[in-house]
């Protein structure tokens, strides 16, 4: 199983900058206020497609052979990763066969369709979706693109991280939630390699700890029934990712939906920005003190800002 | 009744540019594609206090005399000009003196409050109101600034175009959504000299239309029980600010209800930003037809970003 490193890294910026945003990094005087810290926060939320996820797919897509890219490429996902694939997949002029569940939320599902994704739908388990998309790459020959554990999806993700070091210069730590571990693992990398003294932690739901349980124990530990309203890490962690984290990062932390909630809405009112929820787990891991910032200079990746707005769990927790 | 031109803008500028945010511009390809147009949006809800009335706000403030200054200063306001006036005397170090209605936003009061603003809550009458802050100015010796029909708000208003235009360039039209006028004349009076072939249009609630039934007829028209989400353009327009709009304001459209959540919404989902629905009105003009954009570049003035995110226009409309 090969792993990436930071000149894999390098060479995806290289490759995808011509068709990614350089996101902004933005900063709340109120929220440094309120943790006692200087934070600086990537918004990812701005990236095409809303999310991260842009970044791994372009590398993905545009590193393919022009042989292989003509047969297109195929994922399931109900998230970000479709969309972003779909997009990918556009640019170069190239198919996208997206395997999605039936009851993917709508906004997702018309991302996809708009994006120009060829979609097939299926039903909501792990097993119909890997025999669809099975069947999908059958009949094809598009090239599987995993969402996280795949080697050019990871380099991708770490040139956000890249990116914010260049931008930003040097920090004490830097923050990204984790699901499959993408972000994560591609943040490590980068980190590692150009802030050496720089702290990289991981922050999860307290609903779906499998990242903090692996990584406690050195073994990797499958997600059985996730529960947490930041949908974007309801997956189990990926072996690359892993590996990478294993090596590369110091502490995945756990968070509780009420403090990612809070840190969800704090981001809203003062940064007037949107986040979804997967974006606010490492603030909330700094709310909820069990990551300290005060005094210290502190890089967030805020992953995405990709949500039902009819649905806003605000209301919920008022009540 | 003196009214202010481009100089005192540009002075404006010059005396506040240390104080307030220079607010980026925005673009979106998606939104683009639907309207037509292209679309640059100056971005007041990342304003300091979430809106463009800090400009104003700052240029009253630090334009009185140290001896008057001392004083403090005093308004009545339910919205963002008390916040504003807060933070703006805060940082000069003198008093603000705020009336506010008792049932004004929970999220406006704790922001004034945030602010050091010294609070009087009063009966939500314009008659209570008017009274308790004259008593007040009577007590204190505060210099009134009024939210909109002031010189020196006008004027500094007027720096949001003005930056504008000088990060930009050339626009076929510029739209600032209308209330009491202070953002749409501020707006003209930049426009109308940097840019003379530019049209300016002001975009108004159709349930609170004052300023069009105002513009047209050539006569102030006041607002009588307006209704509309947009709860920052409930008021009546200004003396100053309709001899200004009257003279360099070339059109003022109404907008629906629905089209200013559409409007709204569209900028949340496709921007990833919030915006207070306010905001949300001249976009909306676009999407109801009522101005026309198609192979035009045009300038949108997004006026704040402050709303009770516990309860949002989405859900009642979508149920």
């Amino acid at each position: 199983m090969k792993t990436p490193g930071f000149n894999d890294v390098a060479k995806a910026q290289e490759l995808i900058s011509p068709y990614v945003h350089r996101t902004p990094v933005l900063t709340s005087r109120s929220i440094d206020r309120i943790t006692g810290g200087t934070l600086l926060f990537k918004c990812e939320n701005f990236q095409k497609v809303g999310a991260f996820k842009f970044r791994g797919a372009a590398n993905a897509v545009f590193t393919l052979s022009e042989e292989d890219a003509r047969r297109g490429v195929a994922t399931h996902s109900s998230g970000n990763h479709a969309a972003a694939l779909a997009l990918a997949a556009r640019m170069r002029g190239v198919p996208a066969y997206i395997v999605m569940p039936r009851n993917a939320p709508e906004i997702k599902k018309r991302a996809v369709a708009g994006y120009g994704g060829n979609i097939t739908f299926c039903e909501p388990t792990l097993e119909a979706r890997e025999r669809t998309l099975a069947q999908m790459v059958e009949k094809t020959g598009a090239a599987e693109i995993h969402p996280y554990d795949n080697f050019l999806v990871i380099a991708g993700q770490g040139t956000a991280a890249k990116e914010l070091i260049e931008d930003r210069g040097v920090f004490d730590l830097i923050l990204a939630p984790v699901g499959g571990g993408g972000l994560l693992s591609g943040t490590a990398l980068s980190t590692r390699h150009l802030l050496p003294g720089c702290r990289v932690i991981g922050a999860e739901p307290a609903g779906a700890d499998d990242a903090s349980r692996s990584f406690k124990s050195k073994t990797l530990i499958p997600q059985e029934s996730p529960s947490t309203i930041a949908d974007g890490l309801l997956t189990s962690l990926g072996k690359r990712n892993f590996a990478v984290i294993l090596d590369k990062v110091d502490d995945i932390v756990t968070v509780s939906e009420k403090s990612i909630v809070e840190a969800m809405r704090l981001v809203w009112e003062r940064m007037k920005i949107i986040i979804e929820p997967s974006s606010a787990v490492p603030l909330g891991a700094i709310l909820e003190g069990k990551v300290d910032v005060a005094g210290k200079k502190a890089g967030i990746i805020l992953s995405g800002g990709n949500l039902d707005l009819g649905n806003l769990p605000f209301l919920n927790l008022e009540s």
